[in-house]
């Protein structure tokens, strides 16, 4: 099957072959290579030497100019990479190309355009409704009828192991009069899956449910760090801002929707009917495993089959008005919880708003994050033939101003 | 004082030199260049004529280069500008590089990085909350402790002049009890003033409202084109989102802040004292006078000096999280409304709410847009010695999708 040794039960096989950019050792250059095995493929380098089509789309640094060229392209690498890992007449031309993943710095994948953030788990906007509002007030009136969602900073986007250096900001207790200036005593993430934007679209028009395979590239895990305490404060009446600005980790590996097809399963029944540019007729929930470790211990597991709005919808919705997307858009699912405790996506919930503290492995307690506490999300989905296919992880440690 | 025959009363003078990104005739190539008296000079070409060592920075048809370069570049460039327009010896060599500005077409003047919308009008803030929320709720708590903002969608800022297509969304009356989709009724205009970060920051560290100057090249007119049923639904609990998202026009205009110190006025006194990081010694209120023209009738003359938050404050807050800012980030200033009713800066106060059909010059009435209609913001400014600093204007015509 392939000329490479494969490490058993890998989350890098053939059938995944995500995309990332880094560098080698003290190199400054940044390359597009494919995680395979325990190796990443300098994709840069082997297009150059095979004097690939694409390889002019592989020299920036970043993943753009491969996200613009649009899907028969993405085809096209892909099916070539597959050629040369598995074809051993390429064995010695690809080999030297291999490097150990532990000896690569990750960089960010790609130049993020626009970043949107979505709130599509049911179970995540009942739990903040019931925390936050009362039981009695569990979802939005408009939550079922559209897939909510704002705009975040993209300036701050940054590739997993960038610290995240906790914000300070105004903040506000019930109890006090008056707001107070200090760093966020309400650190939070928020474990999210992530859609990349290839295919730029025209303003004035809108993308239908079903050309999201035409644009989107590919999907990766994303941590949308939250300080509630100054989310709490700024939010009305319009919406998060510095609660959110200062840091959205992402995962360095895009998994290609190609990879994602045994991974597609039904999304939940939907009641009421969306309105019809939100009708679906295609499956595509998805059947990742979530898992959320904090200082290595995990502490909780979302599926992100639970979503109530896909993918498809969220990029039918976010263009409906004409808005129009551009290459490097990114738009994010909204914190992924299932509907058990050990489901939940964010320490508010695990914590339930900070009133129950949730056990480590190691006997110590949390509510909210840390200084020095390092949060890791990593995600699996089934690939064909029993396969794995693995997102790798986003990983982020706190650490005071 | 110039060798240039400059008309009288321009808004245009050589204390001005507002900069822009155009075209000429057919020609594809995007040029830098600065309006001065009723042409634009054709900066990039001159610069390279003349081989000025910032020659390099005009040639990628944008601005963010030269906004990259720093406050001590923009001082030397605005210098030598100003040498060139008035020593006559430079006049044989400048004058073929004047264009008429009637014969160029305008682009967007910079790349936006990250587009971020205050809210920043106090009279605004109470009109919003006496038309939605009722007179006893004038102002949300917050308000007044600091500048409320969000994110907005950078991709779909355009150039004065395009198009806007009335946007299509979910829409849910009051009385209906399901939403319904079809084109906004209720399309409204924002006129705001638009601050351009040239130098970036570290991510991480604040930036004190005393580096405003070190951080902001220049200043430019805004329309935040808003459909108020679309924002009216979907806004809880996440705020604004497509009824946005679908454009935000800008002027073809950037004002160097360096051309604004005549117009710095002492900004409204605040009352609470704001916490410490959003102090300011200096004062940077901006005595710019808008004019809101719809088909041509004036409609309404909001004055900025109103404004409850400068810009520095705006710069601090945003960045106090430790966010970063990066060269081509836009903030804007929220709706700029005065006290009185031929203030107001939206359609939404001048109809109140749509109850309150105003006339336009002719007769017609309007509550909010009709396609067809077209909306000009335009503003000037006090310059040194009686002169007028202009902006001018940021122009759309709504058409029907």
């Amino acid at each position: 099957m392939t000329w490479l040794d494969l490490p058993e039960d890998t989350d890098f096989g053939l059938d995944n072959l995500p995309y990332g950019v880094f560098s080698r050792g003290g190199e400054p250059a940044r390359r597009v290579g494919v995680a395979v095995g325990e190796h990443v493929l300098d994709l840069s380098a082997a297009a150059e030497e095979a004097a690939a089509p694409f390889a002019q789309l592989l020299t920036s640094g970043v993943l753009n100019p491969l996200l613009a060229a649009g899907p028969a392209t993405w085809h096209d690498v892909r099916e070539q990479i597959r050629e040369w890992l598995t074809a051993g007449r390429y064995a010695d031309q690809v080999r030297p190309h291999l490097v150990p993943r532990t000896e690569i710095t990750n960089h960010l994948p790609f130049e993020v355009a626009d970043y949107v953030d979505f709130y599509s788990s049911e179970q995540h906007a009942i739990n903040a409704g019931r925390i936050f509002r009362g039981a009695d007030d569990e979802l939005m009136p408009n939550w079922k009828h559209l897939p909510i969602g704002y705009h975040g900073r993209a300036g701050t986007v940054v590739v997993s192991g960038t610290p995240v250096v906790r914000p300070s900001g105004q903040r506000k207790p019930r109890a006090a009069t008056d707001p107070s200036f200090g760093p966020s005593q309400l650190l939070d993430i928020e474990a999210e899956v992530g859609f990349v934007v290839g295919t730029p679209s025209t303003l004035g028009t809108p993308v239908p449910v079903e050309d999201f395979e035409k644009h989107v590239f590919g999907v990766c895990l994303v941590n949308d760090w939250s300080a509630r305490d100054i989310q709490g404060w700024e939010s009305q009446p319009l919406g998060p801002f510095l609660g959110k600005s200062f840091a959205t980790s992402v995962a360095p590996w895009i998994v290609p929707l190609a990879a994602l097809e045994h991974a597609r399963v039904p999304q939940p029944a939907q009641d009421p009917r969306p309105l019809e540019y939100l009708r679906v007729t295609e499956p595509w929930g998805l059947d990742l495993a979530l898992e959320i470790r904090l200082n290595g211990h995990l502490v909780s597991s979302p599926p992100f089959a639970t979503q109530y709005w896909t993918a498809p919808q969220q990029l039918a919705h976010l263009t409906v008005n004409g808005a129009s997307l551009r290459t490097g858009d990114l738009y994010a699912s909204g914190t992924v919880t299932g509907p058990a405790k050990q489901q939940r996506g964010s320490l508010l919930e695990l914590s339930w708003g900070g009133r129950e503290p949730f056990t480590l492995g190691d006997g110590e307690t949390r509510t909210f994050l840390e200084d020095g506490d390092e949060v890791s999300i990593s995600a699996t989905a089934p690939g064909p033939g029993g396969t794995r296919i693995g997102f790798g992880e986003v990983t982020g440690r706190v650490v005071p101003r």
